[in-house]
């Protein structure tokens, strides 16, 4: 029951002409659940994170002979993950640094590599009852809130980190307040110009801060507030519009951010045509429509900031 | 390119032993996303609903011949639905009542049916900014709550109508206040008791009410809460425990309600063990297990009223 | 931190008029992930099954005091689930008769329960190479194949047994052999009649053996045969016949069967409109829709089988 | 009820120092779900596709003031998708290619784009009838086949296209012939080494074609054949050297290929400790986990073929 074991290539091979060479690789554990609860006085805290660890530097020999005396197993990492949680979490983009400085700092061939951390926002369970409570909410029962998902990447090349904060899914909706119109128009051409439409996305944005000398809990929710009150204050002529605003507050508000980018699909809403059946639908009665959607992604950016590839590179889902 | 023609039964065969025969059946249209928007004040409302609908009552020709002609098409339904919700929809429960209604009036040997609505949650945008804002909420833009969904499922049989309410996907979560011991040991029993434990579940529950003479978005909201609090409250031997009393004070507080059921999974949250690395763990880190998870399901109801079993045939998930 | 404990009814009140009582309960463990590896020859086979074990009986007091005398952990079923496995699985429906066997057996108060089992399916790796290999197929090597999932749910209640195979999600379609036409207008009727169009549905099936003396692997294989012939064979006047048709034939092939359900959704490919870009389009350019669809679902039975409710009391999914 | 008007910054402000400026960005239709029959012949084909249209060029001023001018409606764009799929899709990536042909040339101010295409397999469904079959085969009735999904990304930079082909979701897993061992063991490494494990992994992988002279579609039957035999034939000792075979095997056999990046989890499947149940368990009984899992990423290529960062910039899911 022994299959074929691979042969090495001779080392020679790798360097002639049209030889068959290992690229760019990592690898690690990913979606390691842990939750963190803070115990120590009355009031708990929870932290509910899924984090993933992957390695990168010379695993060269992994790929091309199985020899694994360089890689620090995924299991490793995960227990590291839950080693490290112990100590507390601060915020995802300080967890994913502790992480990176411990990995790269633990083995001489770990150069570098990416730790991207996801939590979830959980609420105290408000309560009229006292038992456990204070200001009408229980010291250690809480309930999921919210659809978004916060989220950090970080990576580290050598000694350079890169830090990308971020959220996922977070769902807005205008009832009014949108329009779209003066698009060119061609053979394929059927929509009809609108003054008057709901505006519907999910926005997914991240943005890469500067500096790592900051609060990254407080910057995390400010920022979020600035989004959900641009996209709610804008007359929007289009989602590209509102998108942009968006990206312009957040950098006017927060000079430690680079640059945003937002992935936002506009979520149709159709007015249904109820004149078939002699009634009227001044914009009342809408048919949400799940596939296909439109997709508007951008960057906004300052001028005058050096772009930074590397904290990009494996960001997915944006242009 | 005709395929084989189903020849139908003789009409002989039916009444002969081991006749081959068309048992209950029911058709409609599912997952009808209708956004109905309230527009006649500045503040807007926003009703986002999932509906489903299908008719019962005798359709056999269909079945056994192809012959169409007591088939109100699915895509009717659809636009009926779409057509109602014009008029306002109220609540869930009252707007599938109105389609029960409608179907079984409109056609004779439409004698029944089901009608479910999902229904999701927004909130009005918090706005520091003034236009178009009243109380520190923005008047037409919304976001997502929550992670629970709203249900409601109304079944007819002639004149007779059964309403069932309830939620899906509310997860709350104990950092505190639970144990989980006393059970019996058996040669498969391996698990360790504990005095201390995290209690994560996601709350599915579903409640008849005896009356349609109620406001039913009042006592939704109402049955909701009591809920939270208890769970928060209960400090819990046993997640039957908990369930059992998140029932029982439902109905201790709402007359209306006959009866209550609960599927609750019991999520895990392993603590993680953190001597191998030199570490405790006083309860701090665990691990957010995905399968297998517990399931817990129960049925708490008052002992004096009569079970109607119509109004939970269909309404799964539970046992 | 004590939350409040749970004061129990006392004995006296669970008599009385209007007392809140526990009704109908089950729990377990669900969706066990086994894997077993049948190693004995060179050509393995592996059986990939996700299992849910919930118990019935009498478990009153771990809801009303959190007394877990009688509650047969959830873990110690996982256990129970993984140690059987070791004698081998045979078939989902003997796996899941045995583990009814093991726990009311037991335990004097398990008097029933409920037993699902789902079985994913893999096919050896076709391979032109010889190593490990024989009639192009190699030995330890697998691809997962289709999109369906097979079934099975045991119920015991007492000595009674109940025996309910399945499959979920088999996708099919047929690009013509489809009409839809004679149902009825009402006002809210806009849908034009069709002799062919697109039927393309994911059947998800159940049903029910009326003995457990049978090669459930064999009949499994030779129903879905069935099914999957009758779709493609019958020329469809209306879903409910095609579905009709898949049901009578299965029962006309398979006398060990007593009755069988059908929830097929009609997910509609919905023609195009070439015409404004100057087109046409000949029933060859579709847009598959999400939501909503068609939903049609009915049972198919013999006329002289005894209705059997408790085999059926908790398959969802049908009416 | 006209919410804020966004200002457009000032014409002098785009190029001063520290302005906030748009960067990237791309928009389009995302999911546009379309089924081609091919039905000239009794036998038909289906295609269907899941297909993404987003343009590039220059649209500043729907983002910085909401003038749609330049905006083709992502509404046009979808309807372009079903117009250009009248004529045959015959490939995915051919019509892929046709879209980005159609859109640049159409449009004087898009410059480029990127067009995603995904397609689901369908097979004939097997048939012992001869009614509309043959070989055993039925003409127009279909099952769908298999897991993976078949993908295809081309992006166009003006006069430049670049086609990377790839697949998802294949889902494989060998239950022996993978061992693991000989890696570093450090304070938080606890994970025993192993001869004898089962490997199972769901391969996601992507590869770029030099040319656009080949049959795509045998190009990618071929390719999949590949891999999937590669998975098979090779005795791993780390996913990391299965990877990197099954990389060099396609490029061994597909000249055409340039490179080819895998993203591959490890799906642990842990032997289940029976010893406490005084069992045995020499690999047969496998508990299979779900999170967290290991995550291995590489890409191979040949090394006398220049790099094209444009071809990758937005395939995501790799390193």
């Amino acid at each position: 029951m022994s299959d074929t074991i691979a042969t090495p290539a001779p080392a020679s091979e790798a360097g002639q002409d049209g030889a068959i060479v290992l690229g760019d690789n990592q690898y690690g554990k990913a979606e390691v659940r842990v939750v963190k609860v803070d115990r120590d006085k009355p009031r708990h805290r929870i932290t509910d994170l899924s984090v993933t660890s992957q390695l990168r530097g010379d695993f060269t020999v992994a790929h091309t002979q199985g020899d694994n005396s360089p890689v620090v197993a995924t299991d490793t990492q995960k227990n590291t993950i839950f080693a490290l949680a112990k100590d507390g979490v601060g915020s995802p983009e300080q967890f994913a640094m502790r992480l990176a400085e411990h990995f790269t700092s633990s083995f001489d061939w770990v150069t570098g590599g990416r730790w991207e951390v996801k939590e979830y926002t959980w609420e105290h369970i408000p309560t009229s009852l006292t038992t456990n409570a204070s200001d009408g909410e229980h010291d250690h029962a809480f309930v999921k809130a919210g659809t978004e998902t916060r989220t950090a990447v970080v990576q580290r090349d050598g000694d350079d980190v890169f830090v990308v904060a971020g959220l996922e899914d977070l769902s807005v909706l205008k009832s009014t307040g949108s329009e779209f119109h003066g698009f060119p128009r061609d053979r394929y051409t059927t929509l009809v110009e609108t003054d008057d439409r709901i505006l519907a996305t999910s926005v997914t944005a991240r943005w890469r801060y500067t500096t790592t000398d900051i609060d990254f809990n407080a910057a995390y929710d400010d920022v979020r507030r600035v989004m959900l009150e641009t996209f709610a204050d804008v007359h929007s002529l289009a989602l590209q519009q509102t998108l942009y605003q968006m990206g312009k507050r957040v950098l006017e508000t927060h000079p430690e951010i680079g640059e945003i980018k937002f992935s936002m699909p506009n979520l149709h809403h159709f007015l249904v045509d109820l004149a078939p059946f002699g009634l009227e639908n001044p914009k009342e009665v809408f048919y949400a429509a799940d596939r296909p959607y439109g997709l508007i992604e951008a960057e906004v950016k300052r001028s005058d900031v050096t772009p930074e590839p590397r904290a990009w590179a494996t960001v997915t889902g944006f242009c």
